[in-house]
This record gives C-alpha cells, sequence and structure tokens, in this order.
C-alpha cells in the first residue's frame, strides 16, 4: 500500500491535469478488460490518462522505478484481451492524446496522436480528398494506437492491406522513458531496422506508441457493390476463390452465414435471405473498369451455383448492406443472449488460411460445429481467407463452455493444418498465446523473448500478454 | 592459422561438394566487396558457398564456436558494402541456393531461396500471369536475398512500393544455426511480432536468409509511356510535385539530368536531347483510363513549361526508353574514366526527402556541385522523392577526392535537413554508418544495438555494418 501511496503521488505529480490519475475504484473497474470474453483480468491499482509523451516517459519511468507492469490502452475494443489489466498495474490509457497532428494533403501523409478513433481520422482525411484505409470492425470507436498494436484488419484489406501496410513512422517511449522516433516521412526509406514494423502489432509489449505517421491514398473511385445468395457455404467458398484466383482486385470480399444472417435479421430486420446459407457480398472501386469487373463477379458467383445476384443500385443501398455486416456481432450477442438466457455470450475467432483452402476451413467450422453440437455463426474477410467463426456459448453451463473451449480449439487446429495463421487481425492478447506458440514453435518463442528483452528488461510493459 | 586449418576441415566435413569451400587466395579475392565505392573491405579467410539450410546453419555454428566474422553475400551488386568482407571473416556466398521453390498463382505467392536472379523470378512469375514488382537497377545480377537484406527499390516503387512491401515469411539462420520460420503463407497474419520486416534491410547482421515467401500481383496492364524536357532540373522537379499531387499513380516516374543524359549518349548513340537541363520518363498501367493518365501528366509536364512531350508509340519504343534510364550507372563510370583517365570513378548516392521538397533538393544538389567544382549527376526515382546523385570523382587526385567526399556528405545533410532519410533503397553498408547515427539519434542506435546483441549475443553476423 506504501508503495502503491508514494507511486500515485509521483504520477500525480507528472499528471497534475484534471482526471489524469484515476484511483477511485469505480473508475478503476470499467478499465479492466477489452471485450475479448472468457479471458482472465485484474483490477488495476491506478489508470493514467497522459495529455503528453512527456507525461508518458514519466509514468514508464515511475512503473520501472517501482516494477509495477504498465498496460496500455486504447478504446478497449480490442477482442483478445491485449489490453486487459493485471491485478495491481497501472493503466496507461492513451485516449485522452487524441490529436491529429497533421494532414499533409500534397505528401498524402497524416501524422496523428494514439487516441484519435479511426472514423476520426478517415473523416478529416475524406474532407482532403484522401483516404486511410484500415477499417476493422470497431472503426467508431477504436482508437489508431490501438489499430496500431494489434496491427487491425477490417474489410477493405483484400485490396488495401492490413494497418502496418500504412504505417510509416513512430514516436514510442520505452519501458526506460526514453523516447524513440522510428520511421519516416518520406515514400521511400530503408535506414537501419525496420523498427516501425516491429512495434505494429506488439500490443504494448515492446513500448507505447504515441505518434503515428500513416501514409494516405487517394480517395478510391466510388464502389460498385453486389450480393450473391447460395445454397451451400461451400458453393459461396467456391465463388470467392474463383473471383481471388482471377487476379481481379474487388476492394470487398465478405461472407455471411446463414446463422449470423438470422441473428442480424432478427436484431434488426432489413429483409435478409435467411433461408441461404451464406451471402457473399462483394465491392469493386476500379473506376471506369468497375461495371466490367461487377459483372465478372456475378458471373463467377452464378458459375458456382448462387442462387441470386442482386447488384446494389446506388451507394445508399450498398451502404446499408455494410451496415449489415457490420452488425454481425451486436446482433450474434442479441442472439446468444436469446438462445441462453442465463448467460449467452460469444467467443470471437479469427483465423486465416491460403485463400485457396477457405472452403476446406469454411467446411471444417461447419464439421466442427455440428460434432461438438455448438452453434457457431461464420462471418468474415473471404476474400483474404480470412475468417471470423463466432462461437455460440452459454457462460453459466460448464459442459456447453467446455464445448465451446473445445470447438475454438478445433477450429485454430484446423486453421494451422490448412497452412494458415492463428490470427489474422485480432492479435494474440491473452486468447492465443498458446496457439502462437503453436505456430511459430520454440526458436520463434526464443527469438521473441529476447527482442522482448532486449527492448523491455524488466519486463513491465503489458507482460504476460502474446507469449 | 590452426584456429582457420581447423576451421576450414570442419567447413569442409559441412560441405564436401565441389566448390562449398573456398580457400585459393585468387578466388577470395573476388569475394572481398561489392560495388561501392570509397568504402573499406578485407580478403576473407574463406568463402563457403552453401546448398542446403542445413549447411548454412552448420557454418553458423562453425562460425560461432570459432568467434569469426560472417559476412553474407548475394551478388555482391550492392551499393553500400553491405557485402564487404572484413579480413580473415567467412564469407558466405549464397549464390549456390538458386532454386525456385513454388510459385503458386492462385495464392498469388511464391517461395525462393536466396540465390535466385531478381530477373529469373520475374521471368518465372511472368509465364504465370503475374508479377513481382521491385525492380532495383541490378535486376539482371542481383538476388532476391540480397534485394531483401536491403529491402531494395526500383523504378516501379511509386506505385508498387520496395521489397519490404512483397516478403511475407522467411526462413532464417540465427548466429545459433538455429533456423527461424517468420511470416506466413497466407494473405493476412498477426500473429507475434513482425519479425520478417525485422529481418528485411537488416543487411545481414541479425541472420542469414535462406528462404524467402514473396506476394505476388496480377500482371499490370500494358504501360504507357511519356518522355518530357525540361530546360531546367527546378520546372522538372515542379511537374514531378504537381503529377504526385494529383492523386494519380503512375507506374513510373524518373527523372534523368543533363550529365546523365550526355554520359549514356557518349556511351550508346540514341538521340537523347542532350541540350536539355533533364527529361522525366513517366508510365502509367491503369488500364482503360491509362490514355486520360497519361494526357493529364502531359498537361502538367507542359504547364511546368517542358520544351517538348513526347508520347512513346508502343512498348519497344518504352522499353529503349527505360534501357537509356538503366544505363545511366555504367555511362556514368564511363564518362568518369574519359573525365579523369587516372582513376575517374562514381560514388552513387541515395537520398529521399518528402516528395513536395524534390525542387529543393535538387536545386541544393546543384548548388552543392558548382560550389565544390564536383560533377554530379542526378538521376533517380523522382516520383518517390528519391534520387541518386552521383559524383564523379578522380581516385588518384586527393585533393578531388575530398572534395567528393564533401559534396557527398553536402548532399546527406541537405537531404536530412529537408526532412529526408539518408537511404532511401541502397541501404546503411559501411557507406552510410555515420549518417544512420545522425538520422536515428543516440535513443534509435541503442535500440538497433540491443536487438543486434539479442539475436546476435557474439556479434559475428556482419559485424560493423549498418552501425
Amino acid at each position: 500500500m506504501d508503495l502503491n501511496t508514494d507511486l500515485v503521488q509521483e504520477l500525480l505529480g507528472a499528471l497534475p491535469h484534471e482526471g489524469g490519475v484515476l484511483t477511485d475504484p469505480d473508475l478503476l473497474q470499467s478499465y479492466e478488460h477489452d471485450e475479448a470474453d472468457l479471458v482472465p483480468y485484474g483490477t488495476p491499482a491506478v489508470v493514467v490518462r497522459p495529455r503528453t509523451t512527456g507525461q508518458v516517459s514519466a509514468v514508464l519511468r515511475a512503473a520501472t522505478r517501482h516494477r509495477i507492469p504498465v498496460i496500455p490502452q486504447g478504446a478497449r475494443s480490442g477482442l483478445a484481451g491485449g489490453a486487459n489489466a493485471i491485478e495491481g498495474a497501472i493503466v496507461l490509457s492513451l485516449t485522452g492524446m487524441n490529436e491529429i497532428i497533421d494532414i499533409d494533403a500534397a505528401n498524402r501523409i497524416a501524422v496523428v496522436q494514439p487516441g484519435v478513433v479511426n472514423a476520426q481520422l478517415r473523416r478529416a482525411v475524406a474532407a482532403e480528398g484522401l483516404y486511410y484505409p484500415p477499417d476493422p470492425g470497431s472503426w467508431e470507436q477504436s482508437t489508431i494506437g490501438g489499430n496500431v498494436s494489434t496491427d487491425a484488419g477490417g474489410m477493405c484489406c483484400v485490396k488495401y492491406g492490413v494497418t502496418s501496410d500504412h504505417v510509416i513512422g513512430l514516436e514510442v517511449v520505452l519501458a526506460s522513458g526514453e523516447v524513440l522516433n522510428c520511421g519516416r516521412r518520406t515514400a521511400k526509406g530503408v535506414a537501419g531496422y525496420d523498427l516501425t514494423s516491429l512495434f505494429v502489432g506488439s500490443e504494448g509489449t515492446l513500448g507505447v506508441i504515441t505518434e503515428i505517421t500513416v501514409k494516405l491514398r487517394p480517395a478510391p473511385e466510388p464502389a460498385l457493390t453486389l450480393v450473391a445468395v447460395f445454397d451451400t457455404l461451400a458453393a459461396a467458398g467456391a465463388a470467392v476463390s474463383a473471383v481471388v484466383s482471377s487476379g481481379m482486385q474487388p476492394s470487398m470480399l465478405e461472407v455471411i452465414d446463414r446463422v449470423t444472417l438470422t441473428a442480424i435479421e432478427a436484431y434488426r430486420p432489413m429483409d435478409l435471405p435467411t433461408a441461404a446459407a451464406a451471402l457473399l457480398v462483394a465491392a469493386v472501386d476500379s473506376g471506369g473498369r468497375a461495371p466490367d469487373d461487377l459483372a465478372r463477379i456475378a458471373a463467377m458467383c452464378r458459375s458456382a451455383q448462387a442462387s441470386d445476384v442482386y447488384v446494389a443500385s446506388d451507394e445508399a443501398e450498398a451502404d446499408s448492406l455494410l451496415a449489415a455486416r457490420r452488425l454481425a456481432h451486436p446482433a450474434l450477442e442479441h442472439f446468444a443472449a436469446q438462445l441462453f438466457p442465463g448467460g449467452g455470450g460469444i467467443m470471437v475467432d479469427d483465423v486465416a488460411v491460403p485463400r485457396t483452402r477457405l472452403v476446406e476451413l469454411i467446411e471444417g467450422i461447419e464439421f466442427i460445429s455440428a460434432e461438438h453440437g455448438v452453434v457457431v455463426a461464420t462471418v468474415g474477410h473471404a476474400g483474404d481467407g480470412n475468417l471470423h467463426p463466432i462461437i455460440v456459448i452459454d457462460r453459466s453451463d460448464p459442459v456447453n463452455l467446455a464445448q465451446g473451449q473445445k470447438v475454438f480449439d478445433a477450429i485454430m487446429s484446423l486453421g494451422l493444418s490448412l497452412g494458415g495463421t492463428s490470427t489474422g487481425e485480432h492479435g494474440v492478447g491473452l486468447l492465443k498465446r498458446d496457439w502462437l506458440a503453436r505456430e511459430i514453435g520454440p526458436t520463434g518463442l526464443k527469438a521473441h523473448r529476447s527482442i522482448k528483452t532486449a527492448l523491455d528488461p524488466d519486463n513491465i510493459l503489458n507482460p504476460g500478454k502474446v507469449f
């Protein structure tokens, strides 16, 4: 307790602004965990909300002196427990550092603080005719800092890549409190090790990101969108394979299965074809070539036995299709609560396989679901081979929970056996530490540990996460 | 000597094939250095040419046991001395590991050994309708392993990015001899630290790359090409700024100055407009939109006072323009030899600035050249803000050499002052160690050192390079 009193005094000295240091137990509770279900968390001793890089340095120096873990947090919308607090730790919330420092339209870059919300950046650059592609499902809540720390993806990735494809420079506060600048503002640059990429996706275990330089693209051409309806998931998968093998570059290629459709329709009725096994939502933003591209995708869907292919007549209609896709998580939570009134919940998985193995993954998930008698909704970024199987569980029933965990493990195992990875875009956090170890093997783990030790010798930064 | 005899015996045991271990002094000499001028090198004690990853492991285990430095080498076409041998070291030449292991057309990836030549990979994937964009000037000689180690660029980068934008997985032999697999074969994947990006561009200081997985693109549409002729370099720079600020995505945007034009014309006469201050060569591969895009670029060049704009009538003509651009290095070497028969040579520099600062960089280089009375030819990837000022020197004249070094330093200093980086694509090697230190500062250097020590605790891998 004395230690903590000392620490809090020190933190109050460094962050004297109102709300800079929180110790009220009710407030502390609200910083305990992100949106991952069924992973452990504790109550922090203190929450700090710095406004400057200097304050972040001060917090890390104090933490190092007291040997207290620091858990960096953004909007806590993560899905792997990467931002979960440890009992007695310092939570370092970066949502107050939310300034867009610079939008340099001529050089097509933006410099932002980590607490800037994804949608805020997207809108600000759109006003300059520019485009920041990464669009995780949480884009209205999640912060760029969190997106960078987890290397977040979204629906854009099939054409535009994930967050790491857009970050070119970082300011990072190291465990020692020293401020490291890495990367550049130039279009090209290869000076020294690519530390920028090392910090992207490191989930707060190597340093605290306090400034981010991203590259921007010209605003894309307006997208044309279609929906194809399939009687089997495998047929939808076959259509995806045809599209991705064709060399075309759709700007979106998403799959939504029957369980998800039913849940969305129940949550917000919009005449979705709930009798279908799956919908594909595809978009192209290839300008003058777009109508041809869309027609080719439509033809490929029909060849793959789509029972209906429907082209959105305008952007408004396309947006409403996207809105449906974006409702998958809340709708499935609602569905779970109705199915299991005592404790319904969802485990959101994230697995990516080589695109040509998508059908095998989809069929395997169906088999696993049936075998264990557990409802699994499948939705995701089909064009990337990246699916989010969502396992519907009853938290109040230990038998059901155990089955849910078995299903989760079986899907992870299937993904790896298909040459895939245990996380396409959500990160490892606490949820997938064992799977990371299995995926990268002992030599990979050893390399991870040695780098972690090199940059954070006292292991104060988000300890226990990732590996 | 005993130590070396022991070592050689051990290496012969591990690499028993013909030519696996070279100790003939004449042969050793030919492995001493890459193509950088005026940087130090030594004679290796032994050159090993492994054929398998297991043999690379054996070499590194032996080197670690004997505490002898290992210098990985590809085609030695690098321009920063990164592959230069150290006296008494083991040179590890990877040109014998030159197999294309897999081209997976449906998933658009290729898996190759490091000794595969860039052009060999490009042609192999082109046969499948695919495209591997990175195209360094040395593409007919340089290896993918070397390209990855230096994060090589080329003329494609303005649209398609550098080597690191295309590498998704690596097999790396660590200093301990352990084999690390990092990255993935999937379109997306964020499992653990991005070790792949850490090794890309690390110039052989962190591990020996023995297998590379790259992503491929669909074959691009045929390019349309134009040449614009300018009376001042600044006018050419203004045209570049207009094009890059417009949001268009040319597939090439190169500048060639008068000195370079004159040198190329003297080396291989092709009616280049040697009275011009600069040529811009621009290409677009945007399919149906390409003629419009090219017309817009032409209009921008005319607005920037181009004295002539010439559209290539077909791909053959465009190819001959590119061939001229690719002759810059040998032509300038020839020019230097004629200018200074006693010891003419060139120092190839590489500096990148934010694209909007290009005119300032170009004008600054002209000023520096005039101020020091040293001929500087400027050629490069204007669309990326990445120039290669080529300093023409007389190796036999210490005064001229000293002036050349001053010009080199002044250009580096100018680049950094414009918010640029000391190397856009050639790497640091030995040539730019001091400039890297200046660019990344003491905290950056410390982070580099700690990572180097974590992965190579005995400092046997290409010691002394980069920092």
